[in-house]
């Protein structure tokens, strides 16, 4: 009656090479099994895709064994069989009674799948500062395998996943071409008199049926558009108000392809813009194109935060956070990849292929401006994904 | 320039009654603070509302302070300013050198502000099994503050968001009023040819502009709406295709109004329905309305879940997961509250203003079957939040 197959977005060779990096990593920390329960590590190792990250579930890496294990509830395991390149063996299934109760936990599971095994004894990596890994998880595995030696394997995934490979970065290009048309809708949805909610709508819309060629899938983070006073804080969005003149909005939006994405900020405002907030933007717009063309490979993070800070030395503009991260695959609740962060003391040395947003968002006392720009990293510079025009928009 | 007061959603007495209940609930657990990581758990004692949950933030309660203290990124720290009932002076702002890095964590910064209130001998409530306390937080606290006394507060104020109030009820009518659009809106848009993702956007769409009265916000679940084979299982969505004549299509959408939600799950079959899943759907919709019939105040948990499976002996459906849970307030990635579920061994008492779920998801090899309500439970019944015809659609 109904017939569709394995939706792999991926080779067998690209999930090899991408399981030989982790298994390197893992060697070099000393550790025999890694759980990985991020869902982007877990994605981007087995390609398993699911809204199924509520309850507990990982993929296990083996050093010795060439098929990692994927885990989770028993409901979600015929996602896995469709989702993932795993043979059937290796997709394991727990019980409901195991989700949210008092009286067992999954990583109880986790630790007899473990042991039946014979790897009671090994050095296991977890990933310690993961939302999906909590402190019971770990608490859980120390009780339950009290002779494995547990160490702290955060982010070591998140590493491989730092340079993307050419395919990776064609699917990012799509997610791009989606939030061109997102951000458009955006700009022209608002105006004064319009509801907030009805402007949100019609940019969700825009992100999911993509453009003419493709569609796009759900944003790690949401739209975040917030009005007026809202746009002194970071991720604020919108309310059940209507727009009114003099009102500045931010567009912090994206589009998203096989889990990849292309955040892309911008600012609107109703009405003509106070000489602070043209100042600010100007002194924006111009020192992100000083970074952009600053960015290659060889500088390091700290490097292109320097380049920004003197870009805008003599401006208005304040900004003591971070001005960009790496990005890429993700899911809720974030799409940034918690390795490379611009800002002072990142040592790390920019190189091809490395997606990073550049994203200096300023957010003062009484309103924001928002002008960012995803990248990728070429041979002997830097290439924008986006074509949108670097300015503040007037409406 | 921009005038936008503070937004709050409820009134100061009822944050008061809130506080109260948690707190009463420490005082039983021996807890003089209280840790609150979970985002829903921060909105229901504050009124924080922001999508910054993708770095280390919370709300301490003190058993000996009236006011609880919001701590979070700084950039964040106006988003509490603007969204919560708390004094300025209980708004903390961490700087960005303790995001995502290995050098210093946000819990650090906890230890730091608890030491400096004289509290680093407290006994320390966490809530050990929540996203977004990890286990790098517990380990952080471990060492930050080893003469604390630290304590498993999980679901602690969750349980306090089990009976909602009548303010709490209104706006999870509105969230259902939200939902018979969406619900709507999805059924009448799936057809042969149409692409998933277009469907997809119409229902992101209709969950957002929400109705003539009111807009709505962002769900804490995507829209699960798995086509064909996918929906073998419980958490897959639309994928890059058009649906085909015979397929079938799980709906489990949502309305969400002030982050309090209303999920709603029907099926859709493009052309005849096959026997096997027309007799499932019989066993289910008749069992469904079953369990509605015998929800009242006083029954459990698990009689709930019996009454069902007594309902559907003999008819060809096999289900061994839990049939329902509660929900409410929430952020992704999940709506349900992880509190009470509707399976053997739930000896939660039933009580008026609980909020239900009730989802007998059905997900058998080759597809799947969903019909599910939610409900309140009243003085003497329960009521159905969302009225929409009970039966699988055939178009």
């Amino acid at each position: 009656m109904i017939s569709q197959d394995k939706l792999l977005h991926f080779e067998a060779s690209e999930f090899q090479e991408r399981l030989r990096k982790v298994k390197e990593s893992m060697y070099r920390q000393g550790m025999e099994v890694l759980l990985v329960t991020d869902p982007a590590n877990m994605n981007y190792l087995t390609g398993y895709d699911g809204w199924s990250f509520y309850v507990h579930q990982g993929v296990l890496v083996f050093m010795d064994r060439d098929e990692p294990v994927w885990f989770g509830r028993m409901q979600d395991s015929n996602g896995a069989r469709l989702t993932t390149w795993l043979a059937d063996e290796n997709i394991v299934g727990y019980t409901d009674d195991y989700v949210q109760s008092n009286l067992k936990h999954p990583m109880d599971f986790v630790a007899d799948l473990l042991r039946d095994r014979g790897c009671e004894r090994r050095n296991l990596g977890v990933e310690m500062d993961n939302y999906y890994f909590t402190g019971q998880c770990l608490e859980s595995l120390l009780d339950g395998l009290p002779e494995a030696g547990i160490k702290n394997a955060n982010a070591l995934v998140n590493w491989a996943r730092l340079v993307k490979s050419d395919k990776e970065i064609d699917y990012m290009k799509m997610a791009s071409r989606i939030v061109e048309n997102v951000m458009r809708t955006a700009i022209d949805a608002i105006d004064v008199g319009v509801r907030e909610g009805d402007a949100a709508a019609a940019v969700y819309h825009a992100q999911i049926s993509g453009t003419p060629e493709f569609t796009g899938d759900h944003s790690a983070i949401f739209p975040i558009m917030p009005s007026g006073i809202r746009t002194s804080t970071a991720h604020l969005s919108w309310v059940d108000r209507r727009y009114e003149s003099g009102d500045i909005v931010l567009l912090e939006l994206s589009g998203c392809k096989y889990r990849y994405h292309a955040p892309l900020s911008r600012t609107v405002i109703i009405g003509e813009p106070p000489a602070e907030l043209a100042d600010i933007a100007k002194a924006v717009v111009d020192g992100l194109n000083e970074v952009l063309a600053f960015i290659k490979p060889g500088v390091t993070g700290e490097e292109v935060e320097a380049k920004w800070r003197s870009a805008i030395s003599g401006s208005k503009v304040v900004k003591e956070s971070r001005i960009g991260y790496a990005y890429g695959l993700n899911y809720p609740p974030d799409w940034g990849e918690h390795t490379v962060s611009l800002r002072p003391g990142d040592k790390n040395v920019f190189q091809p292929n490395m997606t990073i947003h550049v994203m200096p968002g300023i957010w003062l006392d009484k309103f924001g401006f928002e002008c960012s720009e995803p990248i990728y990293v070429t041979e002997d510079g830097c290439e924008a994904f986006v074509e949108f025009e670097r300015k503040l928009f007037v409406k």
